[in-house]
């Protein structure tokens, strides 16, 4: 047994112990890295801001494991910092139903901040937290009422700094001098097959400098003492954000120590009570030596202070400025009604009611906080006043994300999660491909990220196929939990923001590039319900045609020439499937009655999400390939998006 | 009109001109980067290894437009270069039908060595030419017979720079040493919407440095002979890759010159003559004078020399190395040869079969180069002999894609695009939505890129949701033209692989992690039509259960279950949608026949994708929720997905 320097030491190596102690019980998890980074988790809990008896404190400073593989140390590390996880929680590590699943839950587990896991995701929402962050302190802080005022740190490995994803976040943190945040990143060479020079020889110092960052290296990432120095220097970063590089052993103190072998393989429990021994920690598992108990109660309360201390400005602020408290935690209602004062009585593209949307909501006091990825003014989705968010104009509500898709879509999780503010992002819907990750997390983390794509299918005509959405729709409606609206003109618009500000859900506009004909429903309002009739028929019921988006004109346009030639059939509007199916039977049936299975959908993308509609025959009227360049008239002539198409195929089922 | 100083210039003015008839013809395109990156791309195309009247000629120089909405420009330069372009194309830009779309389309414009569009697709998949030439020198060249031996170019903007992919991309070229990698930074300072400035503080020198490239910059990006001088400095580099950054101009020459409003909006007519005079040429649309046109002839012939020995060379080779070559261009028939010996007697994971059969097709000479997002030894898409592919083992098959999605898979299709070799690309099915555009350019462009994807369902069990596949499966099969494959077993796969080589379609490969058992299908051949029966009713067709991958297994359990009270059901495997709906109805109706309507699917993923084979009533089982860390046996009892659920379905379809 080695002789433990520090108690703090011994703290860490129990950090370690229990993390080892989880994967053996489990036979599941990663090693290495919990061995690896302990001391890294250690130091930033250690001097972080933080409450564990709150741990949704507004103002805590923001901690984010990306490589969220290394989850074990996370929470043996919370554990000991003394958030609510038990003993017992750690033993049933990666088992169904616990609070410690394999990867972090950021709605499973008390003080984690962040979902993470797949690599990459957690260092750009972290970036998200610190955008946020920095936004809420400039717009909403009062003199001498520091109310949002923190850091947000995330802890990273190779994984995660080789994704794209970093490289995008990395750029929006240095350009926006984000300075509160602070990056460590855990370098120990290996990757999860082998060394990492066999796939890079990058100079991450340099790398990062390139971005306009500051970058410190710890070269004993396993001395929680160097590391802490360097995190009291970051803290004192002025105007750029910070990457400390420690140089960390994966496997640590295992016979496996630097090796790529230790990543996901568990050792037993022999094993691990080998290493505990090494470790000078107890080797029977789950037990903690008493000093190392009393130590840590003691390390609770660093920040008791500072978290009292913001208790009575919060009170203070709540009572001075009830309107701002009110936009942070409470806007929805107002930003509701707001909405409901527009009407439409022009044909426009729903585009372009999405950003008079948006503009109405941000005309008074509002907590928006979103951006588009450089077509921001192609989607409209800008907000006239104000400008653009700068390290000059922090309180300026339109992110300029630059052509960054994927990490727009994580730095919105990381707003998101912060919270206080409700965030945007914007880009055409076929860039919707290059987050869709991220947009999987929003929906994976509920979080009501408001999704707004615009150019939505082969109607963007000229620009071709790689900018014509076919499958791009249904890709979003099959992702659970995402709330999927295409409406149908710019009124359904109104609904659709609407719906989304109720639910609070993540939600995605599916809007378009072209001008649509209002279709002018007396009911409009029933859009709320996902699907609902926007034009009856006059006698009997011929047949449904059921679509949503620019489609719903088409089929009204449908019926005008069927029912010349005396057919009568109703048109459905279904700008969201997943609200409409959750309508009880009732409801569904009333627009979608049983007794008429003559029942034509049409959707200018693939026709997979409509079958369900058709059950027990009717025809789906979509497009399973590519589209074409030219003129978006003739490119849906061509795919047989007429009316005429429409008719035909009424007929055909009429026989 | 100013005075031009040399003929080259005035071509370049020309290729300008052109460019700006083509879009005011279709009042539709992007003018600016037309105007700035037109001596950019001369010098490229002067520079290059070419033949314009073998625009497949095997080893000439690759040259990709990254930043795909300058294909005006590109265009204009094919036709003055004498590619099979005419004037009248030119005249129908973006027009419907013809041959001048508008984004680059490989397989529609004579010349044109890759579709882009999306921004950084380009970037990386020039990247990946780069390195199939490399392989391909090491590989298969012989003494003093250089058979593939040239440069690849690529054009990028600030756009595609900013991409994620463009860093794993740049990345994995530094790593690799792609010295005869040449890429053109059109550096103008300004996006889509405004000033770069807005969005990055990025110092591109030092990024690209910090990633091992070496990095030339011409200050005047407008000159032609400046960019030339560079060209011929990086031809020159011996380890490194190059990036030439030019500064220009974006709608150089314009009244718009160096703003962001040049970058989407058409110049009209009036305003198109207006330049055409300040550039000193013909304000005639279309109109070519004819010193221009008498000195392009000379250009066109500058490689002649070059081709013609090749053309000798090739034929040389293809006499001496008759195996080699066919290999290169004609191996498909051998590797079906080589798997149609294999024949699985065991349960094992579909993804230690596809390891298998991998490595079966490589147990002789073949043309496999591909490689694993650092899951390759989990994904077993590992080729085990010769190791990986690195500057000091260019020959070697595996490429050590690094954690990078995203650019392997438009590297994959920048190693297909070069020809001569059958890739493929690796990672856990999660991971595929980090490389979802990338797979449906393979889909766009119809390359036969092999995805082997595995951990294919809420089986991999304790990595929860973060990693388990829900909508994945289908987000794939809705791509149009992308073959998808869920195998049921070890057999299932291997017909999976002959399917692919047979069809040289792009095919993604749904391995399982789990260990499946043997499925023991007589007729397993008919895997090959995309669904099966398996199992037949032993006498009255009671129910057809359907599914794909593990759960055909489930299903089996079932109608095991369901004889047993009498049920007598068929079980149908459907590994692959696409292909069982382009059999004929014959085919489709002895599987599935349309007598019998009571049909039970199962799927471990969502419903979507099975709803078109329960018309008229019938049941999906499904999950369309995220799933849970724990056992993958008991998360996939929770979500129903076991022989009881689909007895309880069936029997109540039988009511």
């Amino acid at each position: 047994m080695e002789k433990i320097n520090d108690i703090e030491e011994k703290v860490i190596n129990t950090i370690r112990k229990l993390a080892l102690d989880e994967i053996a019980e489990a036979n599941s998890g990663h090693p290495g890295i919990a061995l690896g980074i302990a001391p890294m988790l250690f130091s930033v809990y250690k001097n972080a801001k933080i409450n564990p008896q709150d741990s949704q404190w507004f103002n805590r400073d923001r901690i984010v494991l990306s490589c969220g593989h290394g989850s074990s140390v996370l929470y043996s590390t919370l554990f000991m910092f003394g958030y609510h996880l038990e003993l017992d929680d750690l033993k049933s590590f990666r088992k169904l139903g616990s609070i410690t699943p394999g990867h972090p839950e950021h709605d499973v587990t008390d003080g984690v901040d962040a979902s993470t896991g797949a690599l990459g995701q957690g260092f750009a929402t972290a970036v998200g937290m610190a955008l946020a962050e920095s936004h809420i302190r400039a717009k909403f802080n009062k003199q001498n009422m520091p109310f949002c005022d923190h850091n947000t740190f995330v802890l990273c490995g190779d994984g995660d700094l080789m994704e794209g994803i970093s490289y995008e976040a990395m750029n929006i943190a240095g350009k926006f001098k984000l300075n509160k945040l602070i990056a460590l990143y855990d370098s120990n060479n290996i990757t999860m097959t082998d060394n990492l020079d066999l796939v890079s020889c990058e100079n991450t110092q340099q790398r990062f400098e390139s971005a306009g960052w500051n970058v410190l290296t710890v070269l004993d990432g396993e001395n929680h003492k160097e590391i802490e120095k360097a995190i009291r220097e970051a803290k004192k970063s002025k105007d750029k954000p910070t990457l400390i590089i420690c140089k960390t052993v994966i496997g640590y103190k295992s016979k496996l120590a630097g090796q790529a072998k230790c990543h996901g393989k568990p050792f037993t429990k022999e094993e691990t009570a080998e290493i505990c021994k090494t470790l000078g920690v107890s080797d029977v598992p789950f037990k903690i030596d008493d000093d190392v108990q009393n130590y840590c109660k003691k390390l609770q309360k660093t920040s008791e202070k500072a978290y009292n201390n913001w208790l009575k400005l919060e009170k203070e602020y709540k009572q001075k400025y009830r309107k701002d408290y009110k936009v942070l935690f409470n806007g929805k209602d107002d930003m509701i009604e707001r909405i409901s004062k527009i009407s439409f009585d022009k044909d426009i593209a729903t585009r372009d009611a999405g950003g008079a949307i948006l503009n109405k909501i941000a005309s008074k006091d509002n907590n928006l906080f979103g951006g588009g990825a450089d077509v921001a003014k192609s989607t409209m989705a800008y907000i006239t006043e104000g400008g653009d968010y700068s390290p000059k104009n922090r309180s300026a509500s339109n992110i300029p994300y630059g052509i960054r898709e994927h990490a727009m879509s994580a730095i919105s999780n990381g707003i998101a999660l912060h919270g206080g503010l409700q965030t945007f992002a914007s880009t055409f819907l076929i860039f919707s491909d290059y987050m869709k990750y991220g947009i999987r997390q929003s929906a994976l983390m509920d979080l009501p990220v408001w999704y707004i794509l615009s150019h939505d299918s082969i109607y963007v005509g000229e620009d071709g196929p790689s900018h014509q959405p076919i499958e791009q729709v249904e890709g979003l409606r099959i992702i659970p939990n995402l709330c999927v609206i295409r409406p149908a003109d710019a009124n359904e618009t109104k609904e659709a923001f609407v719906m989304a500000l109720k639910s609070q859900k993540p939600t995605a506009f599916i809007l378009s590039r072209q001008k649509l004909p209002l279709i002018n429903s007396k009911n409009i309002e029933d859009a709320q319900k996902g699907g609902y009739i926007v034009s009856k028929e006059n006698k009997k019921l011929d047949a449904i045609l059921i679509a949503s988006g620019s489609e719903v004109s088409l089929c009204l346009e449908a019926k005008q020439k069927l029912s010349e030639s005396g057919v009568d059939v109703r048109v459905v509007s279904m700008p969201c499937q997943e609200e409409f199916l959750r309508q009880d039977k009732v409801y569904q049936n009333k627009v979608l009655p049983k007794t008429c299975l003559r029942r034509v959908c049409v959707d200018a993308g693939v026709k997979e999400a409509w079958y369900k509609f058709t059950q027990g025959g009717g025809v789906v009227i979509g497009i399973n390939s590519f589209g074409e360049s030219g003129n978006g008239k003739e490119v849906a002539s061509l795919f047989g998006l007429t009316a005429e198409t429409i008719v035909k195929n009424v007929k055909k089922l009429m026989k």
